[in-house]
């Protein structure tokens, strides 16, 4: 694959650690650049949760429900299990009238360290709401309520994701190759890093008082950046990044290093993966790519945490640095 | 840099991502084999621990102060802060007539799970001594005192990193181009893959009844591979593999995925780092050069933990697997 270089780790004036991959910046009048493979194929896992709730507002089921920008958010949020995420999906399936055991998404260990120290301390196991994409499933089952349809909602020919794979290929402009079982057990459909670009750019350019997925699209990218708290949470990049460029941008990130923005004020979408699945590399590329395109002020401290800070050790002595690959960003 | 892909992870049967690197095979007649580029300049990390140990056994501050196998191979460790581990590096300071304060690495959380829900539960932060490279500081400060040094041992220009730079170098067999400073504040040496990896066969073939050298590097081999529980911990790769080669093969991971191996059977040495820094990478990469060099059976339960086990997803269901990248081991 000819992913180039994008992010590397210095140390003690030498080179450690580098990080290649592909990135697609997309926008009105198609792609306005591009490094490494536009066209190669990817999972774009968590990334693409605001595709995957299309179908959820599209339908009606959100307006049914009642569902508020707040439970919009969470709709695509992989969220850290903090008691704000767990108390808002465990509230959203009791007015559907379901429960904990009716989610398909499994159980992990919530990554907000108040939430986990309390399970860890008091030896409780966590439950599948805990899970990062409860409030993803949340949609799945709020929708298959209103198509009444059958309860394993993440099966490949259940309506539910026979919606979302209509709504993800129309939007990304592409047949997906493929697919993949995500985390989370929800089928995750594969496209090219220009196909998940392109539907940024369909995102960051839909009229609110547009046709019926315009609407959805731009009331979720409102949702998202309304409630940054909700779509990650405290200490997360994608609840940072949003706050630092004041609700006027959506970003989101998926396993495997994929991380997205949707860019209203200048119509654009971006995509972007780290071949590796480095996290730490998608942040940094992210936030440099916000950067440059005017979202991010490049003095902000989100800059500096994500990709200009020096690395420190344990005892809080410089290591190193992080730079960006030369021709990258 | 000419790093090749080493490590796949598909779902879906289609490849999600890619580890690249650079690994040397040496034995007694030079390089066996090479994968990447054997002259790539690489910190070594906390691979090279059994080297930065040379100066505590060929100075016979190992023996003056009565350091036990148990010890030496506390001294080449990246321990996980468990009990067992804390116990020992507080008993060796307490020998010494030193304590905690007098360690120059730093405090962080233990990985072992235990201790780390002890200290979490009680709101207690960690010391000094539940830092994974404690084990290698009681090290530096056994030779410190038996040298009458200072008590700035991690200072470049210290007897102790004096001696380190020396030995490394020798056995290595070049001029390490740079240094930098490591998580744990000890200076680290570069070198290329192929010094590493001629480190580790110098190791592999040391004589017992031979020379000073020979003789400190075959009793730290020894001395690591008969408590494999030291060096790393319970449920970590170090251990695990050491214990699934019963003693007979000593394999030490360092930081940004490096990861070597001393097979004395074999007489050859391994040396292998990971481009991104991935360490399911670089266990995924070691496991399979080990197996290919006959020092791990290819049906062990840790060859299925660590590279040919499906990838499983938070309700258990497979969601793809491991591949090695066509033309690697």
């Amino acid at each position: 694959m000819s992913a180039v270089s994008m992010v590397e780790l210095w140390r003690g004036g030498l080179l450690e650690s580098v990080h290649a991959g592909h990135a697609v910046v997309f926008g009105p009048a198609g792609i306005l650049e591009a490094w490494g493979d536009p066209e190669a194929v990817i999972f774009p896992r968590s990334s693409c949760k605001m595709l995957q709730a299309l179908p959820l507002m599209e339908s009606g089921a959100a307006d049914t429900a009642g569902l508020t920008d707040r439970q919009l958010a969470l709709a695509c949020a992989s969220h850290q299990g903090a008691q704000i995420h767990t108390q808002a999906v465990s509230a959203w399936l009791t007015d559907l009238g379901l429960g904990e055991p009716d989610l398909r998404c499994g159980a992990h260990m919530p990554a907000d360290r108040a939430a986990n120290k309390l399970l860890t301390c008091s030896d409780t196991a966590p439950c599948q709401i805990h899970n990062n994409c409860s409030g993803k499933h949340a949609g799945f089952l709020t929708l298959t309520r209103h198509l009444h349809a059958g309860p394993d909602y993440v099966d490949l020919d259940h309506p539910v994701q026979k919606a979302v794979k209509t709504a993800f290929e129309e939007v990304t402009g592409e047949t997906s190759p493929g697919h993949g079982i995500d985390g989370c057990s929800a089928p995750n459909f594969a496209t090219t890093v220009t196909g998940l670009a392109r539907a940024m750019a369909f995102f960051a350019a839909a009229n609110p008082e547009g046709g019926i997925r315009d609407r959805a699209a731009a009331h979720l990218t409102r949702a998202m950046t309304a409630f940054p708290e909700m779509v990650a949470g405290e200490g997360r990049a994608c609840t940072n990044l949003m706050r630092a460029m004041g609700g006027r941008v959506a970003v989101k990130t998926g396993a495997e290093a994929v991380f997205v923005a949707i860019l209203p004020d200048q119509k654009l979408g971006i995509a972007l993966k780290i071949l590796d699945g480095a996290t730490r590399a998608s942040e940094a590329a992210i936030t440099a790519l916000l950067v440059k395109y005017g979202a991010l002020d490049a003095t902000h401290p989100m800059v500096g945490k994500y990709l200009t800070d020096p690395q420190k050790n344990w005892r809080g002595l410089t290591t190193g640095e992080m730079r960006l690959a030369p021709g990258f960003a």
